[in-house]
């Protein structure tokens, strides 16, 4: 049971022209000539839209903490500053190619409360918490959601600080190099969280399809990821008769291509599954020698865990038939893997009260990893998704209406504001007793 | 009709030991730790193979010129010196991860019959040139047949020089840098050569399968390259449904294998047809992104010119289903094309009697393009193969047999007395009349 929303704040409303003004303000640092962004983690951009932050909640009355990982913790107290703050996050990194909504919009929603509730004068029960995780993007250091990951013990401080660029700099040089190689623990433990919500664009067509601005999630798909490497044998084109041939390119096309046939065949595909290959390389990269090695990454997804045993059973026997028609070895190694994920039932009601007092939801899985699937597994969490114009995401072409990134906001508050209420009590009662 | 071999040449040998000593002795430029090569044009090891070419051939009497492309041309004088030399030519560059034989032996073999002629105080009819041709394999500057391609009128002399590698320098620059940018026109006809033969490795498995040495090739396939780009939309892989995707790699892969069905189809397959995508770009290169734009390369091949034209109408129907398919766009542009090449029919002959000599031959058309297609627009030409182990070339396990490569050798020897004694006879006749 979800508490009632406070009678004092039923008229507190966000700002959707501050909201989205101060959204593209804050993107004047990396935004690129097509209007999308690069401002890859730990850059000289971030750096910047990372200061303009900590001035930011400074003025809205935060204190803050920097932690070992570079994440920002924004904190403003409330009545009861024994309890860890309730946190609202995201990340303000992006894709080399990417838009200027994907992350950016939960920390700036996150802001946005921040403002009503100090301008409506309000305390509320616990202290509130705006986070700014550091590299969810993982596309210039990998992995991705590196910073929610480490404070949720998924990685060792050490691992985060030694991950490494193309350029060949490391996390840690870079966090130290733009001053924001943070003393505070990065610990869940050490610097603890007592709950998480997250504003995101949901980076898919699902609310755009159902004509919905907010998703309610209730969950995150489970991911693996996959290196392929395939050997075949190097040949001239034009003197190797077809036949007497180990292309290694031509298996990889048939192994992208038997990857989305099965994630496109029920039942797999009535229960969401997404398979996909977007990274390749062969070699030698000559147009007349018949390419001896492909590297492909494997990206499988499922709301479910055991259909994600079974995308992997499936690719496996495939893979296996297709080396065995063209000559052609396969290593399959898994790099990362995270379980299905279900968000914490009483929060994402708390979200859906929320929605439905402004009449603007549909229930959604997650089908992208977000900060929040590291958050969830210690602490409890929700997430509340805008809808993005054709599900375009990753993409300078991303965009969501200012509306419903209004909209997003709206229920972020609402979600918050009873959150907070339901943890007053929960401890009034403990108290009495 | 052929003439018949001089009985006071029918005694002649090649050395097989010294042949293959020789080519072992020179690949000690630009050798590699696996057994392979990587003598590209212009480069160190270049010079320095250059330089002990010209003193060997030097050593056997021979005069030397470098043309503007760099082509060297070793001349030993004939009988009859207003005649322009019947060449025996081939190229001393190889891939970045070539092999030993590549180009190599037929310079090689060319060097032997030199010496097994000097050796035996023989003076021909006509001039003897061994050519060097520059820039055959087109790896470090595109395109390849370079040499043989400004000689023959294909390219201007400037267009050789301003090709440029990824390093940034260009041809003309690094024959220049190397001593090797010479004074000779390059062209057929400041610099005019009677005849061409060349050995040269088949490259394929045509001959080991045939369990024959030597292979008597009629012509060469005509060729055709494209530059292929594709267009989908960029999306996050985990959260676009299967269905609401336009996947540039997926609709790539789909075009790799379709080249492949067409090349390996009845009948143009029973004609020898290929079809090959080598090189492939994707991106962008994020493992959660949907590739957005993929570009490749597109070689086909046929001995049939009519075949080609179909083999390219077949992929454009079937490219463009696929795009349709997938809401991906195409750009298909035709970046080089060589027709189908009859090589000279009486030279032919002579490497078809000289091969039955020591019957050990095979009749073949050649997959790959070589400084012989390019003579052949302007020059009588024919071409000598040798066997290669499995086929295997442009790969540091390419291998010719020692035995294998000095019966090309003198086939090459054979072949190029009979049509040395028939310009005699035919100049001789002309005389006469």
């Amino acid at each position: 049971m979800v508490a009632a929303l406070n009678a004092a704040y039923a008229r507190l409303k966000t700002n959707a022209k501050r909201l989205n003004d101060t959204l593209q303000y804050s993107c004047q640092w990396g935004s690129t000539p097509d209007g999308g962004m690069n401002r890859l983690s730990g850059n000289d951009d971030d750096q910047k839209v990372r200061d303009w932050f900590v001035a930011e909640v400074t003025r809205y009355g935060c204190s803050h903490q920097v932690d070992a990982m570079g994440n920002i913790f924004a904190i403003r107290p409330g009545q009861n500053n024994t309890l860890p703050p309730i946190a609202l996050g995201s990340h303000l990194d992006t894709q080399p190619t990417g838009g200027r909504y994907d992350g950016i919009l939960g920390v700036l929603c996150a802001l946005e409360v921040l403002r009503v509730i100090h301008e409506a004068n309000i305390t509320t029960y616990a202290p509130l918490a705006i986070v700014n995780w550091t590299n969810e993007e993982g596309a210039r250091f990998s992995p991705a959601m590196l910073g929610s990951g480490v404070w949720a013990g998924e990685f060792s401080t050490e691992y985060g600080h030694s991950r490494v660029s193309s350029e060949g700099t490391t996390m840690g040089q870079e966090l130290q190099r733009i001053g924001y190689l943070g003393s505070t623990p990065c610990s869940y433990q050490a610097n603890p969280l007592l709950a998480h919500f997250e504003v995101h664009i949901e980076q898919g067509p699902i609310l755009d399809v159902a004509e919905k601005p907010v998703g309610v999630v209730k969950g995150a798909q489970a991911i693996r990821w996959y290196r392929l490497a395939v050997r075949g044998r190097e040949a001239h084109t034009g003197s190797t008769p077809m036949d007497r041939r180990s292309d290694a390119l031509l298996a990889a096309a048939k192994m992208i291509v038997e990857v989305n046939k099965i994630a496109t065949t029920a039942p797999l595909s009535t229960r969401g599954a997404r398979g996909t290959i977007a990274v390749i390389n062969s070699g030698p990269q000559s147009i007349n020698t018949i390419a001896g090695q492909v590297t492909m990454n494997l990206d499988i997804r499922s709301p479910f865990d055991q259909d994600i045993e079974e995308i992997e059973k499936l690719c496996k026997q495939g893979f296996e038939a297709i080396g065995e028609e063209h000559g052609t070895s396969l290593e399959m190694e898994c790099i990362w893997t995270s379980p299905a994920t279900n968000f914490h039932p009483l929060m994402v009601e708390c979200v859906r009260q929320s929605a439905k007092s402004i009449d603007c939801h549909h229930e959604i899985i997650s089908g992208a990893g977000h900060d929040s699937v590291y958050t969830s597994r210690k602490v409890p969490t929700a997430m509340i998704f805008a809808r993005c114009r054709d599900g375009i995401s990753h993409n300078p072409a991303e965009y969501s209406r200012p509306e419903d990134c209004a909209a997003a906001g709206e229920v972020l508050l609402g979600a918050y504001l009873r959150y907070d209420e339901h943890i007053r009590q929960q401890n009034e009662s403990k108290t009495e007793e």
